[in-house]
């Protein structure tokens, strides 16, 4: 792997975010080697194929992972610790293997453990993502300006987060930040999970499907990432659940407080607080 | 008021709202005849007459109701009232006169029992916005598609009901519901209200403000609400406040809902349950 410019970068599931990766990653010029993904689904890759997104489509991992310099693993979690159980002997001795996992714990934990001595593993973050998923849907998957997360091993080589880092930010992405996986964890809970965990109790507690005709785009804004995809975020929320109950908690808190200031016609109080939190949410979209 | 194309239309208070209404009026050749407004400000009306978006400005409504066959009340509830209680005498005879107040129950009846009989006096509310308040930001206030609520009286004029629902079309809103002041002030209180409250909880829960970095846009999308007019939003959570915190009461019986699948890892109920709110909130963006 000494020369990057002819490095061989692999797609592990071809669906949202690799497509969207696979999208980037052509379009902005940083994959001028070869490109290559492999997905269980045909028509994914034959429409990359026909978009001339990817040089070429696997069915098979086996036969793709051994020409592979970079590996992204674009898949949920817990079927990402599968394919790392089942597909360890095919990766190509000295390659770069980095992760999209939500969660990084016990996932990172677990495929660092198990991990060949000769490969480098980075698990990363993209923080990007669309309420519809499939490789069709991955032009609305923008990397423009969004954030990364990064959390390296002790044991990652130096010159692998350096390429890997240019890379991300030749994609599009505008801010990468490294921490750990713990920190991640705790912070993705909130800005992440309790959202979504938030969006969907929303909706869930309305049952007249008609009263966006009284929308003023508060309900849609708030609720469009209530178009989950159900599987992925179950398991985001009950592996990460000890930091996600804890947010809820807190989240609860803060929302009995107001209750009670409006209940108790506390405006000058509640007025203030309302205050405190314009000033907050401003000083947070300038970070 | 015959010839409505000669129609005086005068806007009271050239804020956010009654700024984006002199904007929609005159861009949409709404309003053919005279465009006038009052404003305590006089920076808003020199800004908005240099722009030649309304044609005069008044610091005293005494000076402009008298010449107005149509007059958009673009104040906080609160002063509303205490306007209409002191503005009263100076309204045109047989002129029409409506509101943009975000509830409606005792806000209109004080009005009605309080109007001259030779006045039609038609509530509604548009359900457009912005986190940035004030005259300045009236462009970010698109009203292009948007929703309109109309509580219409049972003493209004047909032709005057069917005068400002062309106008509120003409300005580009997409969808007029027509409701009584009960039901709006309810639904109101789950697609606004609450959605404001929820927004602040969020932001009052977390006092990292660094957080953003961790963000991938769910929070900047479910808490850009919570930069609110705080002296405006204490008003309509107080006043709405027994539909409010009913609502209140509904999401957190769905938010303690999902909190228990997650803490007590019932991954196939909770998936089923997360799948059931991704089919709601896909029929809500249809209805």
């Amino acid at each position: 792997m000494k020369n990057r410019e002819d490095s061989v970068i692999g797609i592990v599931g071809l669906g949202l975010m690799g497509g969207a990766f696979a999208l980037a990653l052509q379009e902005n010029g940083a994959a001028p080697g070869k490109l290559l993904a492999c997905d269980i689904d045909k028509e994914s890759l034959e429409m990359a194929l026909a978009e001339k997104i990817i040089d070429e489509g696997f069915s098979n991992p086996e036969a793709m992972l051994p020409r592979c310099d970079l590996v992204f693993l674009c898949l949920n979690p817990q079927v990402l610790l599968r394919f790392m159980e089942k597909q360890m002997t095919f990766f190509k001795s000295g390659s770069l293997i980095t992760d999209i996992a939500g969660i990084k714990g016990n996932i990172c934990a677990i495929v660092e453990k198990n991990l060949r001595p000769d490969l480098d593993f980075i698990p990363g973050h993209p923080m990007a993502g669309s309420e519809k998923g499939g490789f069709a849907n991955a032009r609305r998957c923008s990397f423009k300006g969004k954030n990364y997360i990064l959390t390296p091993l002790e044991r990652n080589k130096k010159e692998n987060l350096e390429y890997l880092k240019n890379l991300i930010y030749r994609m599009g992405f505008g801010r990468i930040t490294e921490t750990t996986a713990e920190e991640h964890d705790r912070k993705i809970a909130f800005t992440s999970q309790l959202c979504h965990v938030i969006a969907s109790a929303l909706v869930d507690c309305e049952g007249d499907t008609e009263i966006t005709r009284f929308g003023g785009g508060s309900f849609e804004d708030l609720t469009r990432i209530a178009m989950l995809n159900a599987p992925l975020w179950t398991e985001l929320f009950i592996e990460n659940r000890r930091e996600l109950l804890a947010r809820i908690t807190q989240f609860e808190e803060s929302l009995d407080a107001l209750k009670t200031l409006i209940a108790e016609e506390a405006g000058t109080e509640l007025e203030s607080r309302l205050d405190a939190v314009r000033e907050r949410r401003i000083k947070m979209q300038e970070a």
